[in-house]
Parts: structure tokens; sequence; C-alpha cells
């Protein structure tokens, strides 16, 4: 597919799926104690020494998480993606994936392949460049890392 | 279980199941052209930024590989492991990580999730922290990095 | 179960699901050039030939699809639907066209049959009259025809 | 978890799912001819009796019904749910419900045991309390009586 | 089914599978500590107040439990039963159940979605009006009282 | 695969599988009440309609079947087929099928999907361009006229 | 559906699949060492007894076996068949006779129970009134002497 | 394994398991207007024109069921058995028909493959000569009339 | 749980399930010649050696083994148990042994998985400290023998 | 069984399934160029060498292929197949195969594990002697090798 | 298979698995704290009692556990295995006791039933004479002493 | 993949998997008489007629065998190989083999589909270009032959 984002942009949406509003909240056993706040500053002082700029944001909504993505689509050079409990059944959030033509990364806090059988299956991961889980937040910000060596030279 | 390697410890296994030893030459449109030795520079590179020791081990052997990690148990502070096929039906492998007490930190070259349907599943993910597949060799940068954040606090 | 329209209604909703508005525009091998707004031109032309009257929508939100068939439940005389990935998992969508008691015709675009297996089932099935996939934008066209049959003469 | 919900509240949110604005005018012979504004009336009274305070609310939307979870996880003693179609996909709902510390009560108004087989299980059992099924709109009642009860002696 | 139970009859069959008899003194996490003595008290108490004649029984022979539901079938209006460890492979049971033409409601005290895999399918759900499980003891008051209501005017 | 049929050639089979000579007289709940010689003879005024000339044929014997495949694979432009009962077994008719280089449309006269689980997979649907089912008899008019757009212009 | 053979026949059609005419040739241990000229024989002579017509017929044919089927349909009162390998695999066996209106019966001569898993289903059972197995050629003639007490009297 | 019955006893157990005491009082239209009364008066009379001795029995309970096959193991000629229920879990009924080296005749009066999926496969079809179901009573004539077939010479 | 057991008893219940009573006698190519007298008496010898106090027991009867089970859980120090059949669904026998706060070990006489694939699984296995198949009847022995272990000193 | 071909034959069986007849035609890049006139020059050039007679045939009719069977049954040494599609749903060839007493072997010019999942099991692998694929054409002269030997002294 | 050891060999090879050089240091909760030194001291004083010869290894090597199965082909009399996690996945093991006619005993320290699924089943089993799990390093005393047994005397 | 091994090369590697240095010794009736050198003898014996240059190796080894098979990669035109259990299991050299760009031939002494379910698949057959099982050694000649053949001229 032939990209459909501006050349040269250097545009990168960090998006969050459902519940991760209550992240630093919810069950720390798994999720650690830090917000989505932290995980935004952080992002964005890591994109700030990789020269990436950053689009944040997070909704408890499929169809939000979807126009999102057809945004990026035009606008951004890449997605980092923490789709959380949608991408166990969310094919609408693959299809809009699939739609894109730069690398997308996914990230899970926790390790979901030591949790409930039906959370070792992620339907991102069918079109994700790159999956990180169980790396705590710090995967957000491998996973910039990540983005930001594909925009240099794609793939390695 | 209590740990039984020395406190304080900085040294770090990075263990290379079968066949990696052809990295950059086996199937490079999947794992890429850099070679194993490649990977190892850019580790030590890495691990002397994160003043970690590094062992770097590659085998085909599942015997080899478990004498490693039974050292490791004894000596490191961490595992850094890409188990490549072993990932897939070695439960001996998993027996050997299940005995050590400190994080163990999975890597994939490839994302094993767009492969066939027989390597979406790796018994090393039962136990390792974290699993980063899909990365390319930046997945091993990665997994020092965590590591060393580990070590530094454990878990986030 | 009773009707619940207004007798000898003419009106037809057309309902496209999640991604739909980016047609012509994603995965072009898959869904053809033509847009979302040809298919919708398509369909009034040919409504216009059949004496219907025609509500087409699309969304990519679940609840704003239902609520559609809600209304269309009081108002028209059949949908015509192109669930897109809701298909697969969506049984909110099912129950609530399981609440309509007149006819249901399903379409795809491309034939889901030999695409991902997971697109083989599709929830929407359960309750469409017929179901047509793989005739590309052309789907929608005989879907409202059948209608007109249907609400001619029932069922042949 | 530690409880989040303010000490001694008597607030208690009755969540009702997708298509369940139709109730009484949706497939009668499985879930009666009882309106969702009669279930509501019935447990305002129940809830009257045991000293409640009910907030009582139904929507189409995943995210809605989301937000309101995320809500009563701060202001309620309890839920009780009536998740309709999520039950048997939405994991979001399921996450969403995890973050909370008190008891859920999930009602079904139909035996879902003996519909479709997609029907016979729900994510929402994997952390509700209890589960009542089968007992038409009084399961509502007897879910706020049980409610009543754990406020007084946690289980039984 | 033409119904074999003498109308007007109020009587009802309280029917408690094997183990039953340790409520109270087994796994007192899961199943409480109300002795069946108890559970018998408060039904008898119930039962008066709804003006129901109770016929409380536990037994850990399949062919009682059977002998009891032909005596029913013949001689009472309903019947309340925890089929226990049954409900998960006692066809014979299922077929008893079958051959009444009155309500049935299916009680379990702990929530059995909760706990090992074959739990989760009861064979008694599949003949049983509905079903109640997790909510403790109280589960059998709330079966009688639906009884009760059932046998006042025919399903809600 | 090159195409083997003569280049111009308005020339389409339109073939029926077994029990397909009953039609009108079996289940005529799920097929309906016209015959096979009444699709005939519509099929045939919409060929004339489109400039195709028809072979319409039956046949009980998948042999026969495979030939008249074969037969087409040289002579015609496209084949409509309902392959009845063989759709759910016959790799030898898929594979006759998989020969042709031409489209293929598949019709099921009722929705497949709404009966036995073992007729909801196709063989047939793995190589037809496009299916249709439910549609009763008409759905072999709409394959005709799909057809003869595919051969105006291919794919849309 | 409506009978369509003539009222008052005494016609049955015994039927058999593929290889049945090697009986008593193959594998006696499973078979036995009758031939199939000998159950013709024993059938005949028991027909005579209950005033049956017979139509005995043997085939490797699924398209002959078919059109017998056909035949039966409007000429005969029964059919008693012996689908042999077909069974477990010729849904378009299954389709003839479920466009039959009269009792039909299920004979094999082995137990299919006990033979390969791949034997144990039978399509035929699914539209059968009974089927006897592992009663070696006897079972033909108990097939015969029910069908005699079904068009004596309809079920019991 | 060798025989353990008396040689030449013509003596034969009639053997029913739980629920056919309800036989012509239970679900109708599945089992037909007969008793077991009737089944046993028929058992007895044509076991006199076989000159068989009957030994008739019916149970809920499953040991009693195994007692008398174990003394039909030292008794008896032959054991036909409906084992009603049990046939589908009841692995200690299969051992104890393991244990009896002469004939063994399993009858169902429905046909089970035409019941709900449980009820497809029976453990006492491992051990069974023959199976017959869905012929009504008469299965048990024609049980008897087999085993008299048998006893006089062995398997045909 | 809290053991309900008296203090320093040494009453062993050595239970057998149904079947077995014909041991010596059924299926000698897998359970061997020796009678279960032997076995009892074989266990009291080595009870005496081990100062255990012996309870031997067999039934054909669930409820029966269910309520040694319970008897045992007050008056010994642990069990030694050969479901035989009930190990493959008797849900209620390993309820009743859930219920017990000692050591219970698990005998099969032969190697049951090398037997059917229904052989395969035992329930009771979930809650057994041990298990043993295919050593004979000396697997009681040995079951003895470690139970002494077992109540000398808890775990090895 | 005992062999019933006559003693000293040397005719050798090769017999070709549905579509082979348009070998060399059909999809060239898995079946390669040479047509079935070249297979069979081939085979009866090797068979001279072996001092074999070769009946070469090719049919798309099972009835045809298990009359062939059956003939070779009594006239021929050993059978060489390549069942094509039959290999994968015709039990009836399998049980033609089952009553010939001398060596079959089994031939795909592909290597059927390479292809759809629905070709990995051949039917006919169960009775053949070998079974070789994805050796091209040259299979079948591999096979006539075997046979030779086979005939020379029984397996190796 | 006729024996290859030498007649009236007393030696008994003692193998043990991956990892089991560890025993005592992992998981002690699961495998207890005894070294696999007191093991073999344990087994060479019982083996004494019992005049048997021992030859005691472990390796974490799958082809030195083959090539000591190879030697005690030759050599011994009995194997007594711990193959720990090559049970589950090593077929190649199996091979090389499928070649030895001597029996083996199969041992597991912990009880295997209780922990991950896929430890439930072991390859080993399938040609164990007898298997003993969750009794601890007791269960290789048991081994020794039922090999002594069976030495004495084949089977019981 | 581009060839690594050096052009016009005729060295084959002929691997052998675990076990095989017993054949002749082991399960014969299963692989025949024949030793490991005999099929070394025979091998070179056509491999000299052939003009190819053998390098025959058999190992008990997993990685001795990836070992192997990456001198190959270098060295060979192609490989003979018979991974025996290794087939089943060893995605580890799979993935060896997967390395390779020249043909690879499998071979199995006996037909695995005869044999237990867990030896019908081969990871291995997911790259040979073709498979030959039960073919006893005579499959390495056949398996040479093909080799030289494809040397000669690629796939036919």
């Amino acid at each position: 597919m032939s990209a459909t984002h501006p050349a040269g942009t250097r545009t990168v949406f960090v998006l969050n799926g459902p519940n991760l509003n209550l992240l630093g909240k919810r069950e720390p056993h798994i999720y650690g104690h830090e917000t989505l706040a932290d995980v935004e500053a952080e992002c964005r002082r890591v994109a700030g020494e990789l020269s990436l700029d950053i689009r944040f944001h997070q909704t408890n909504a499929e169809f939000q998480l979807i126009d999102w993505i057809h945004e990026a689509r035009e606008q951004a050079a890449g997605i980092v993606i923490n789709p959380a409990a949608f991408s166990h059944y969310s094919v609408a959030v693959l299809d809009a994936l699939k739609a894109c033509s730069f690398p997308i990364l996914e990230v899970h806090i926790s390790n979901i392949h030591q949790r409930e059988e039906f959370r070792h299956h992620s339907f991102v991961s069918h079109v994700a460049a790159g999956v990180i889980c169980g790396f705590g937040t710090q995967g957000y910000v491998f996973a910039l890392q990540r983005l930001a060596r594909l925009l240099a030279k794609p793939a390695t």
C-alpha cells in the first residue's frame, strides 16, 4: 500500500485503549503505580530527544480509537498503541490499523501471556511490526525509540 | 524463591538458541542482515553504558542452554534470552529458567505472531518478566535496558 | 414477531459498519476503488428505479449502528447491512437485528471465506434472510433488488 | 484491592447493556412484557425498602457502560449489572469491573444456558460475586437484596 | 407436557445433592459457615411467608435424588435444586427433571464460573427455568420466592 | 494461470448439483416452490438481456459435474454454480474449479449459515469470486448479472 | 412434508451402498460370510411374510443411490438403507433422503462404534427413524419388520 | 476371556437404566405411550417363543445395575440393556459389562443421534455386539431375537 | 483447611471403587490374578508392620464411597483409594475428597495411560498427594508405606 | 486376509483419481508440465524393465475407481494409486482398498503437507504400504519399483 | 520383542532427566529439599537390600539419556526413569525406550496432574509398565522394589 | 533465497535422526532387519551410479543434526533426511533446514500415518520438496534418485 501520510512527517500517535485512564489506580500488582499522565510525560520527554512530535490519547470508546487511527493514517509517520482489552476482540481496530502504511508498535504493560487464556491472542499483533509486553510503562519508551529507528531506515 | 546469585552482581547472561549462529545469513527478509557478532557488539556497547557485565552465548544444543542457565542462576543478576525454536517445545529450558529467581527477558527478532501457528506460543513466556518481538536486533538492547532498570528498582 | 414498522412503508436503511468510510482508499486489492459516496449514489439510483426510499449511513461506532437499527425497526421495511468487522464479534448488533421483524440482507464486498479464519463466521448471518459476499459494491444493488422483491411477495 | 468508594455509601449502580431499551418490545417470548421503565420503578421501590440509593442506567454504547463503572468505582457500594450482549465479548467491560473493589452482581433476564452456544459464557461472571439468570426481571430485585445483605456483612 | 401434579398444590421440593451434608464444614472459604440445617430452617421460614409447603432433602446418592424428583413430579408444584457435583455429569438427573412439567430452579452456593473449567457447565441448566449461583445460601430463598411468583402467574 | 477458454466467448455454464432436480418439490419451506425448469427459464431470459449464452445443467453425479467444469474450462467465460451438497465435501469439484481461469460465482438458494453446522463451510467458496445465499432462486439472476459485469471489466 | 408416494403402496426399497457387492468376500471377521445375494434372498422371504414388495439394489455410485432414493420417493412406502461408506460423508445422500416423507431405517452390519473414529458419525442417522448396527445381516430383517409395523401404525 | 456362565443356560437379563420406570409417562413424543410393564410383557412373550428365560429389571441406581450385570455374568447367556442416561457417562457400567464374556445388545427406544450432542456417544457401545436405536420398544424384541440367533451360532 | 480427624490417629481407609469385587476374575491380562481378598490381606500385613489401622472397603455405589470418605474425614489419618471407573467422571467423589485435610493416595492397578483415551484423566488426581498406576496390586502397599511416611513427617 | 488374486500374476493397476486428466494443463506450478499420457508412457517403460504388466486408468468418477479396485482385487498383484482429491474424503475408496490383500502404494505428485490443511490427511494412507508425495511424476516410477521389490520378497 | 540384555543380569539403570541436578535447590515447595545425591544414596541402599546393581545417572542432554537407554538395552534388566521435562515432548526418548524389552518404571517427584496442563501427558507413560508421581523421592524406592518383584516373576 | 552452496557440487548429505543406530535391532516388525550400515552401503552404491558424493551420518543429538545441516548448507547440493522422532517436535531442525536453498527429501522407513496420532505430523514436511514413507530402506534410494533428477533439472 502506498503511504498516505505526508512525506517527512515526524508525528507519532500514541494511542491507549479502554481502562488505561485508571492506570496507577487499577490492579497495581499487575500494572504498577505510574499514572497515564506519567506515561505521557515520559513519552513527551523521550519524543523530544528523538525529534518526534507526539499525539497522546486515551479512550474507552472503540470508535474514538478508530477515528484517531484514521487521522494518524493521514498525518502521522507511525503509531504506538496499547490497545488494552480491545486487543482481544476488536476486529474493527485491526481493520483500521490495516489501512495504515506506516509502522505500528504494540505495547502491553503486563506480560499478557501470564494472564487469562483469552488475553494470549491479540488481533493487533497481526499487523504490528513489533510487540512488547511485560516491560511496564518503559515499553512505550522502547516503542518510540524503535519507531525513530524505523523512520531513519526501514526494518532491521 | 530466595535469590541464589551473589548480591550486587551486575552480570547478565545473553543467551541465544538454535540457528541464531546463522543470523544475517538465513532468511534475511525475516531476520534482517545483522550477524550475531553485530548483535554481541551492540549488546556489549550498551552494557558498557549500563555498567552491566555481559556473558554472551549461542548454542544449537538444548543441554548447553540449560547448563548456561544453571550457571547464570548462581552468577548472574538476570537473563536476556532469545530461545529461538526452543521457545515452542523445550519444557526443559522452561524448567531451567523456573529455577532462577532473577528477572528474565525474552527476545524474538521477528514478530512470531505473524508466522506459523506453532510459533505463537512460547513456553519461555510463562516465566519471562517481559517479552519483546518484532523489534529486530534492537530488542536485545531494550531488554538490557529494562534489566538495568529492574536491577535498580524491582518492577514498574 | 409482529411487525413494528408502518404498513406500506418503502423506506430501507442501508447501514455500513466500521472503516467503510475508507472504502476506495483502504486495501484496494481487496475492496476495489469505489468510494462509499459512489456506493451511496449507486444505491440511490437503483432505489429510485425500485421506488424505495433510502436511508444511507456509515459509522465506526457500534452504538450508533444499534441506534439506527432501532430506528429502522420503527420506520423501515427492511435493512441492507454491511456490518464489516462487527460481523465477527458484535453480539449487540445481532441482538438489535433480532428485534426487527422485516427482512435483513447482509453484504460483504470481498469474499470473506477467502480471508483470515476469524472472518468466516458472521453473527449477522444468524438473522439475515440472505448473504452476499465477493460481489464487490454491486452486492448492495442486488440486496436492494432482493428487498424490493421480498416486499412485493414474501420469500421465494 | 483497597476500596476506593466512600465508606458508608449506600449508592448502587444498576447498569443495563445494549438493546435493553427495547425490553418488553423485543422477543417477548424470551424477555417478557415488562419495559425497562417498569424494571427501574421496581428497583427503586425495593431500593427504598433496603435504604439503598439507586443509579439506574441503560446504554447501547460500551464506552458509556465503562464510564459508569468508573464512576461507580468512586461513588458506589456495589453494582448490579445486566451486561446483555456485552457479556459474551467485551473484555473492556470486564476490565472496568475488575478495577472495582465492591461486590458486583450479574443479572440475565432469560436463562442464557438454554440459548445459543455463544451465550453460555459471560466474561462478567469472571468477576461477579453472583450470577442470576432466567429469573425474569425479578432477578434485579434479588440482586439488590443480595447486595444489601453483602453490605451488611461480607459474604455468606 | 401436561402437568402431572395435583392442581393447586403448594408443595415444593428443595433437593440437595452430594456432599451438601458437609455444608459449613467443607471449604468454608467457598461455601461459607452455614450448615444445611441452617439452610433448611431459613427455607422453612420463607416458605411459611409464601404459603409454600416444603419438602427438604439431601442425599449423596444419585438414585435417591432421582426418586425424589419422580415423587415431586406427582406431588409438587415445583423444585428448587442444588445438584452440587451431579450438575456436571448426571444425565440421569437431567432426564428425571425433564419428566417434570412444573418450574425448576437451580441453585449453586458458590459462583461456579469462577471455579474449575469442568464446573462451568451444568446439565440441570438445560431444563431449569432459572439458575442462581454465588448468592450463598440466600440463593435458596430467592429461588423459593421466584417459585411462588411463577405459581401465582406463569413466567415474567 | 493463463486463460484457456476462447477469447471473447460469452458462454456461461450454469451448473447445479445433487437433488436440485427436486427443486420446488423438496422442503419448500427451505427452497421455495419454483422448479429447476423455472430457474432455467429465468436464467435464459436474463442471459438474453445480458447477451450471454447459457449452458444449463443439473446432475446428481459428482463426476458429471467435474466433466462439465472441464468442458467449461475450454469453452466458457465463466461458471455460475449451485454445488448443493457437494459444497461441503467434494474436494474433487473444488479441484476441477481450481483449474479454471475465469470467474466462478457460487449460489445457494437458502441461507446455509442458518442450517446445520456442517453446511456452514463450502469448499467451492475457496475458489469462487463471490458467494450468494438465501436470495432464493433470484441468486442465479444476480450471479449472471455479476458475471456480465466482470466480463465487461475485471473485478470492482 | 406431505407424502409423495401412492397411498397404500407396500413397496420398500432396500438400498445398499459401496463395496457391499463384496459382502462375504471382504473382511469376513467384520462382515461375516453371507453374500449380498444371501441377504437379498432373506429379505425377500421376510418381505413375503410381511406382504411387502421389495426393490433390492446395490451400487458403488453415489448418484445411482440418489436416483433410487428419488424413485422410492414417488413409488415406495419406506426405505431400508445400508449406506456403507457413504454414511460418513455423503451429504448428497442425506439430502435425497430428507426429501422423502416416509420412514427410513438405517442398517450397518458391523458395530460402527467399535471401528475407526470417522465411522462413528453417520449423516443418514440425522434423518433415519431408526438405526441398527452390529446385528449382522439380521439387521435387514429387523428393519423390514419395523417398517411393516410403522406402516400399520405410525411410530411407537 | 473364558466364559463364566453355566454352559447351555438360556437365561437372559433384560436391564433398564434410570427413568425408564416413567416409560409411557415421560415425553411421549420421544418415547411413545407403552409402559415398561408393556415392554416386559412383550419381552416375556417373545422369550417364550425363543425358549429364553428372562430376568427383567429396571433401576435408577447405577450400583444396582452393576450388581445385576455381575449376577448375569455368572448366571446368564446374554444381556439386553437399555442403559438410558448411564450410556453417556457411566464408565462403571461399561467396566461391569466388559467383565462379561457373552453377547450384549444395546437398545435405545429413541434415535439418540437426533437428540442433544451429548447423547450421541454411548460407552456401552464400546462393548455391545450390536446397537439398536429409534425402533421404539420393538428394539427389545429384535435384541432378544438376535441373542437367540447368537446363542444358536456365534456371530454372522 | 484445619484437620478434622482426631490427632494421633493411625487409622487409614483403603477404599475401592466399582467392579473391583471382580478383581482376579475380570480381564486378568489387565488386572492380574490376585483377588481383592488377597489385596486386603496384603494391606493388613503391611499395615501391621507400619502400625497403621486399616479400614478396607469396596463398593459399586458412588454414594457408599462418598459416605466412607465422609467417615474417614472424621476418623482417619489418610485415605488410599482405587476409585476405578469413578476416577473418570465422579465429581461427587472428588468433592468428598476435597473436604478431607489429610493425605490421599490414588492407586490404579493397570497403567491407565495405555488404555482408552477417556481413562487418561482422573478427577481424583486433582486432590491426591500422589498417584501410582501400573504397579499391580503392589501399588496399594506402596501407597500405605507412603502414607506412613507422610504421617511421620509432612511431604518430602 | 487370504490373497484373492491369481498366484504369480505380475499385473499391476495404476489408478488415477479426479482431475488428473488435466495433468500438465492445470496449475503447472504445483503439478508440473507432464501430461498423464507422459506418465503412462513412463510407467509402461519402467514396467517393461520390471516385467510388470500395467493397467493404467484415470477417472473422475468414484464408482469407476472402486470398480477398478474390485477388478484389481481379483486380477492384480498390487495397486499404485494417486487418489487425488478422493484421498481426503472418500471412505468408499478406502473400503474398496481394504478388501485387497496385496500391497498398495499411494502417490501424490505435489507435497500435500505444504498445501491446504484439509489435504494433510489421506484416508488411503490408512491402508497403503507406502506413501510418496512431492516427488513429481517420478513418484509413480518409484512406486512401481517398490512394488516389484515387494513382489520379489515381502516387506523390508 | 526378544530380550537383548544378558540373562540373569541384576543391573538396573536409574536415569534422571534435565534440571534434576538442581533437586533440593529448585522450587522446594514442589520438589522437596532432598538433593539428587540423597536420592542416589537411598537408591543404592535399597538396591543393596534387593540385590540389584544400580547405574545412577543424570543429564540435561536428550542424546545422553538416549545413549544410556541404548546401553541399558544391552546390559540391564530394567530401567527406572524420571524423564522430567522430556516426558512431555521427547518422542526420541520414547523411541529409545520402545527398543527395550524389559520393564520400565516412570517416576515423577511431584504430582504432575496438579501442575500446568502441558505436564499432564507423558510420552514415557506410553511404554512404562508403571507410573508413580507425587510420592516425592520415595517414588524411586518403590520403583526399584517393583522392578525387583517383576524380575522375580513377570507382572501381577 | 540465493544458493549458498558451491555451484556444481554433487555432494549430498544423508542424515539420520535418533535411534536409527538401532535399525535392524529395534522393532523389526516396523522397521525391518536391515541395519544402518546396510542402508549406508546401499546409498553409497546408488550414489556411485548417480555420480553423487555421499556424506552419511546418524546422531541421537539434535544439535549435531543441526550442525550437519549447517555444514550441508555450505557444502552440499541437497539433503536426504530421516529425522525419525525429531520430525514430530524439533522446530530447531525445521529452522536449520529452512536456511537451506537446495532440495530436501524426507524419508521414513515405516508408514507414519498408520502409527500413533502424534507421528502423523512432521515439521520437516513443511520444508521438504518430497516425502516418502513406508517404502522401507528403499526410500533412501528413491530419495537419492530424485535428488539426482532435481539437480539435473529443477522440479517436474
